[in-house]
């Protein structure tokens, strides 16, 4: 039996799209003499649909639209992901398409309802194993949560006689080491089953996610015998046979994929997620405040990457706090990568500003509300050329500052997607290098990423001067934000009493910023947004010192 | 046995103020010699705690201060709501506290996970029914959804003997139409389980909910015999007595309580929710923009009934394009409220920020950008204030126009709450004229109501210019965005074709919007925020003609 893979990005909503996407992956399995094609979890309507799911017409449609592939594609049976109605309930389901026909449905079993999921908002549960028979083989399907925990699944299939195949179906997303989790419980399967596992995973950023592909054939023994592309379209193919309990699985032309490490892994994520938010949302361009620093140099490099240098335009929109250093940078660093760059000077909006605002008793021109307004002046102009032109504002904070609103809001947070929100400052560096490294010539001027960090919004101005060394910063947020530690928890780790105090303060008291901001795309295992559902009206104070 | 239901208002997080505020209920509660006293649903740490409830320190923090309280309040029989951690799982537990101790736990049955709930994000279901003997009588513990599934419930408790009082402690988030469903079920589950219903509910505003108490007592008849205050803090007792099956429930004290209408409900929904969300955030003082326009005027309105008058901040931003009246309607406005104002023309700040703009090529100072960039002055002009006043700034904008993205975002959608985020522009008529009346003199000018609306950016400009008239919108919104229509049942239904895909397709397009703008009251029965949940990334056309 030839099974192929077809993983692809779906687009969330386009149904006749996706199926479309589909034909085209079953034209090109059919060349290669593919029996079994295999897509993604819902590969209908993308992942995840969210609220979509509520409405009835959807459900429908997306029935009509797999009653409509099988009859397109009667060649080879089709297993893929749908969202269907039964008795009252919607399901997370794969169909089977045979001969035309859409012959039979599973239900997922096991809803996986935290992090960033919420499926038993949506979803009834399965209770019935499926295993259809093809070539001779019995193959059981099943949709991503359901392999994740083993003994469920072992009893679950208990009654199901002989399994030949485990077929799983994934929307798993991406975040930094998954992929490895994810081939050791692929690998967990074969072995407890004693048979070959099939997995298709799906590709592709869907606003704050990003799933990575990387679909897998694991022998009966649990190594994992090819692999597909990461963060692309792929069709996997391997013959699997079976001569009793002796399986064999045998990659079909070139499987072997390259071995990505952290950064790349980060980087192409950081791709992908850009590149599919801005074109899937009907955008071609897109805008970057260029300060000179180290996180809009990252910000425009990986939209550079995404979309073609020729379609990033980067704005410098300098005041008398700038450095001439950073101004200079910022400029080496558009003509480095070859984009498009313009210099709107914003000192005499802010003068103009800061004399009408003079009218309001209790104006003084200074501080933080006067650091903020120059910072709106530059979301404004911003959003205004946006506004004009239809190019999409990239923002450029990381997680470091948005963890703590070290951040204006309706300023440097104003735009359509954060490129950079999940990833740390100390991480920002090292990508920096990274993107010099690959693109095997300075792209980031050497100055930007030595420089030290500066907001540069009032005269000598250094991030250090209002947060910690970004080491420290970042080591308690990977704590307290990421692994929901407790103050004492991080203080008898080691971390410095009064540090972490204030830290967790600005986090918790900066939640109505993150609450306002810009999706982006989710890298870490736990990112602000979807993933992370904190109350912005919320007196716990301080992690867990509530004396 | 007499009972006290002791509605209050709980704050998110603050587990020892919330304690304290139960202690001083108690006290009142014993001068009035009662022998169980009920709090509402997660009392102790407030409703909903979201994601602190995946902090094991927060758990941990509940039961101590549950077993503080309990220390505390030895003379009566305590019933309280806290988050609990039991065997791998947090549970939505009630405590019952005797003598000094923490004596039993319930664990709620059934977890809400639709609308604005999350509940099987974070608890384990609880399995086991708690009777609790107290005077003679067998009470029944139950937590809020417990009782909303009556078939679920009797089975529930069937094993459980002679219950002779289901007692309830709920947090029941206010919408329209709420209070009558919820009198229902408190009546379904007396008259079928055959006895007297305690039903203790939450009050206060957090984030988008607001809480409006209403507890009652049933007689074991179904009929509601007393009624705490609607949206406030209040200590309702009854004696409820036995003999054999005969029970009497008699109201101890002043019971009756005012007969609420649609926009009594909605105006004291709105004042609690906008009061609580200033204070409990520290805030004392509030900032609104005075277009001269309705919404601005309900919006101070509410905030002044909210906060006081004297903690309420008019400010009017002229630009060329408003009316000689509406500047002085702010002004007269303003005057009738008793609130401080000021006028800040924006009309310097424009022309130098169109100068500046010009040196990109392709600004024409014309159309939809430059209407936008009118809007973010204003809203730069009024966090510049916020941030040198420490105000907080209120948004404007009501359910119709949020919509369908007739605002500009980081202009009038800058600020920390949004006041009429959830109420139809028709609404908000009703609601100007019922401010009015409430007030025996007219607060919001007559030629306010009268006018035809205008957002005041372009010369002789009228929301009818974008869109359609409000009746028609309203009634196109409430069944797409409420009822999940789809535009064929809406069509069906006899609403025009091409306005509705036009509407239909906004709405759509402008999540981005709303997934930046401040959180506000929900007071429908789907609210947009965490009540619905659509992706922006979504090319799911029009409503089900996926054709």
């Amino acid at each position: 039996m030839r099974v192929g893979l077809g993983q692809f990005d779906a687009v969330v909503g386009d149904l006749e799209g996706n199926a479309e996407r589909m034909r085209a992956v079953y034209s090109r399995a059919r060349q290669g003499g593919v029996d079994l094609l295999v897509f993604p979890e819902l590969a209908v309507c993308g992942y995840p649909p969210e609220d979509l799911l509520l409405k009835r017409h959807f459900l429908d449609d997306n029935r009509r639209v797999v009653k409509k592939l099988a009859t397109d594609c009667p060649e080879a049976t089709i297993v893929v992901g749908f969202a269907d109605y039964f008795r009252g309930n919607a399901y997370n389901c794969a169909g089977v398409l045979k001969n035309g026909r859409l012959v039979n449905v599973y239900r997922k079993g096991l809803l996986p309802n935290e992090g960033v999921f919420d499926e038993k908002r949506y979803f009834g549960q399965g209770t019935k194993p499926l295993i259809i028979e093809l070539g001779g083989l019995n193959i059981a399907v099943t949709i991503c949560m359901d392999i994740w925990d083993i003994d469920w699944l072992v009893k679950f299939l208990k009654s199901s006689g002989r399994i030949d195949v485990l077929l799983n179906i994934s929307a798993s997303p991406f975040h930094l080491g998954k992929i490895e989790t994810r081939k050791e419980i692929v690998s967990q399967c074969a072995t407890q089953l004693e048979c070959p596992v099939c997995y298709c995973n799906l590709v592709g950023g869907q606003d704050e996610l990003v799933f990575d592909g990387q679909s897998m054939f694991a022998d009966a023994s649990g190594k994992i015998v090819a692999m597909a592309k990461p963060f692309e379209d792929d069709l996997l193919i391997a013959d699997v046979e079976a001569e009793g309990k002796n399986y064999t699985v045998k990659p079909v032309g070139d499987s072997t994929s390259r071995i990505l490490d952290t950064l790349d892994e980060m980087y192409l994520a950081l791709v992908l997620g850009t590149k599919d938010y801005v074109r899937k949302n009907g955008f071609s361009e897109v805008l970057v405040g260029l300060s000179g620093g180290i996180d809009s140099c990252v910000t425009a490099a990986v939209a550079a990457a995404a979309l073609g240098a020729e379609n990033v335009i980067g704005i410098t929109m300098p005041s008398k706090f700038n450095s001439p250093e950073t101004i200079s940078d910022a400029e080496k660093f558009a003509k480095n990568l070859g984009i498009r760059f313009m210099t709107i000077p914003i000192g005499p909006v802010l003068e103009r500003f800061n004399s009408s605002l003079e009218q309001a008793p209790g104006w003084d021109g200074k501080g933080i509300a006067y650091e903020n307004l120059q910072a709106r002046i530059r979301g404004t102009i911003l959003m205004s050329l946006s506004n004009q032109s239809g190019a999409l504002v990239l923002t450029t904070g990381n997680k470091s500052e948005i963890a703590v609103g070290y951040t204006t809001l309706y300023g440097d947070t104003a735009g359509g997607f954060a490129v950079i929100k999940d990833v740390f400052k100390t991480m920002v560096y090292k990508l920096a290098r990274y993107i010099n490294d690959v693109n095997g010539r300075e792209i980031i001027p050497q100055s930007v990423i030595d420089r030290v960090p500066t907001a540069e919004l009032r005269p000598n101005q250094k991030d250090t001067d209002s947060l910690p060394e970004y080491d420290l910063l970042d080591k308690i947020l990977k704590g307290y934000v990421e692994e929901d530690k407790s103050a004492g928890q991080l203080i008898e780790g080691g971390l410095p009493k009064d540090v972490v105090s204030r830290v967790i303060r600005m986090v918790d008291r900066n939640e109505y910023k993150r609450r306002q901001s810009p999706p982006g795309v989710k890298i870490t295992p736990k990112a602000f947004g979807r993933d992370r559902r904190l109350p912005i009206t919320n007196r716990y104070n301080h992690g867990g010192n509530s004396k």
